[in-house]
């Protein structure tokens, strides 16, 4: 369906088709959730080995005891292991508690309030903070900046990552300009991998913006491909390290979508120096992390080859909820002006750009027929996509039969908000 | 020994006896800590069920996965069960993740920067802020006013608790004072349990201090009685209903000495509307808590009861270690005028006070030993014990034989340091 072909006449016979399935959907009363990138029940069930497997053994490899206070960086194990998945040394390593999201808050908050080398070079010191913000992108960063009063400004992405120059030209600009936000493989919600050149880049951005810049490298889907053929990401420390700008890329990961989303770890990666000023405060707010959680994530892994099988497994049960979300997408619109979206080949989800000015209709649609979807706006800062146009699917937590209906569902939105807005202009 | 009665002569008497101690003390290389209120290998044994109770069953009351994303407040059941160690009403209460010193930390950051009632609300607003401090009291506390540049001002505790007339002068008189800090049952170091009209008159200081003034209420020791006699708390929570003040008090406590230290719960008790602004915040930092370890311990405990005998089986094991130490004190002191101590009935610490300006010394002395004890200062604010005579003892961890060694080296310690101190008088 072409609206912008389509004549009057043949949009009202349209619309009278369209509403009458939609009234057929209202009649159905659904309730189904498209909404949050949460693990399904049987990728949960592939780590149902973790209770349990210390077997009464609580001796760390270096002998402390698990149970106890001490260590506020985790585990030396775990450091040796999920170093490999942010790509940095274990001596950059740092393993936390259950999310990478207090890593991200407590870096940003230190850095804004102590300074990420003392008094002298906190953000807050510097009267307005900025960041930029690469669109769409993910709510919570978005929040984090919100809640501290940091200016968001965002920048637009192409299919390699950021649009470089637009990010270089702002931060010449701009001093206030303080860090960017990024999700570098399978990114929420787009699933675009950054291009070898957009890290180098990137890498090089802590040169042009000065010492207290820093690159929020959030590789949350990192190990999260859903084909052996997926695109890899460049080494963003390795390339840091060949610029000298280790000290401006804090990288972030975690096993929410590996093991248990809200029982799982955290990890960061940095460089020594910034770990060293990390932990001064961290230690003012922690006793340390769960070390008996982090020996059972270690046990059950065994090594980095443990881990990448596991991954193989929960690709095999996303990789279906996927084909059914892009086999209706490419069903409804595929012969259509109204629509674009993108194929991932990782990460939670796919990212649908109607047309302009019917994201909030859309999600209201389908709200009001049982379907619940990511608000609108959700995916730009404060809230507020300037085109109205951004939908972040997130197929992986439904069962293919509820994917299947939500997306008939959505499609389905997408037609009547589409062929409403083109009578009424 | 009484050495303000003793001679010049009797004094270097004593002295070449004790240096001539001392000296088979230093050949004998041990290496002993008594610093840190830890539990023993023994203590946390007593947990070792926690792992693999679940037995593959990871549903709570409320039919949720605790395995997944969701719930920022923790799991009905543990709210049920907890709320009666805080004294409030499971509405009232937040289990979060394994440290209550995080809880504190971000109670305090968030009063600070975004207010408990909105920004127009937030301390920092205010200028400079300060918060009151009973010493001897707990490094933690004192350490995040000082990160976040809170001036501490000390006052003194007697057997029933901070001395109120005190602390109520300096409310009236000064409205930057915006919180106190209490351990109020067998408090740190001193093992004091706080009267109940001390507790009365502390729920009143919000009527006082105003709307932003916070009780911070740390019963780390709630339930940590080492004799089934031992003093009751009065329910700070219940107080303050009857007075208005409910949104004046914070009140904290964790399993960190219950089950494991590292890797237990923490949780909180406050008014619904504090919760409900707390809550706020906290969604920007963290994904919600590891509720499989919330749903380990209430399988744990069964309920309060299960709670309580669990608590009398650790009270076995420390009553004898509380019991070395006091007698070694007795033993070495109870004739003299070299120290006074506490004889706590609970908790983890006895508080030992040695002849003013010799703290430090006896620490040096005991460390160059081999016997690691608590820095000197390090329970008052900025480290500055202005007498320089406090030393925490923190008898849990050692075992017996070490405890015993360990109390030798330091009554030699004290009466070695207070005979210098006396001839260089």
């Amino acid at each position: 369906m072409y609206v912008d072909q389509a004549s009057a006449q043949e949009l009202k016979a349209q619309l009278v088709d369209l509403e009458s399935q939609y009234s057929d959907i209202l009649a159905a009363k659904l309730n189904l959730d498209l909404t949050r990138g949460k693990p399904s029940g049987s990728q949960l069930d592939l780590s149902n080995g973790l209770d349990g497997i210390l077997a009464g053994s609580y001796k760390a490899e270096g002998g402390d005891d698990c149970r106890n206070y001490g260590g506020l960086d985790g585990l030396a194990e775990a450091k040796a292991l999920f170093s490999q998945v942010l790509g940095v040394k274990p001596s950059e390593t740092l393993i936390g508690g259950n999310a990478s999201l207090t890593l991200m808050f407590q870096s940003v908050v230190f850095t804004h309030l102590f300074g990420a080398r003392g008094p002298g070079s906190a953000w807050s010191a510097e009267g307005e903070i900025k960041f930029l913000c690469p669109v769409p992108g993910y709510d919570r960063h978005f929040g984090i900046c919100e809640e501290l009063g940091i200016k968001m400004i965002p920048v637009a992405m192409d299919e390699n990552g950021p649009v470089m120059d637009e990010v270089e030209a702002l931060v010449k600009s701009d001093p206030c300009i303080k860090g960017i936000w990024c999700v570098p493989r399978f990114s929420n919600p787009s699933g675009i991998v950054y291009s070898d050149e957009v890290v180098d880049r990137i890498a090089q951005l802590g040169r042009i913006a000065g010492a207290n810049f820093r690159v929020m490298w959030d590789n949350a889907y990192a190990i999260h491909a859903l084909h052996d053929d997926a695109p890899v990401l460049a080494n963003l420390m390795d390339v840091a390290r060949q610029h000298g700008t280790e000290d401006s890329v804090l990288i972030f990961g975690s096993t929410s979508k590996v093991t248990f989303a809200g029982a799982g770890l955290a990890f960061m990666g940095a460089s020594e120096e910034n770990l060293k000023h990390f932990k001064k405060h961290l230690g003012m707010c922690t006793i340390g992390p769960d070390k008996v959680n982090q020996l059972r994530h270690v046990k059950f892994f065994g090594d980095y080859s443990g881990l990448m099988a596991h991954m193989n497994k929960h690709a095999e049960l996303l990789r279906p909820r996927f084909d059914a979300v892009l086999e209706h997408l490419d069903a409804g619109f595929a012969e259509s002006d109204l629509g674009c979206w993108t194929v991932p080949e990782g990460g939670y989800f796919v990212s649908f750009d109607a047309r302009p000015g019917l994201a909030r209709e859309i999600v209201r649609l389908a709200a009001e027929a049982g379907v619940k979807l990511t608000p609108a706006g959700a995916t730009y800062p404060y809230g507020k996509d300037p085109e109205d146009k951004n939908i972040r699917l997130a197929p992986s937590f439904p069962s293919l039969a509820d994917i299947n209906k939500t997306m008939e569902v959505f499609v389905l939105c997408v037609k009547l908000a589409s062929v409403r807005q083109k009578l009424n202009s």
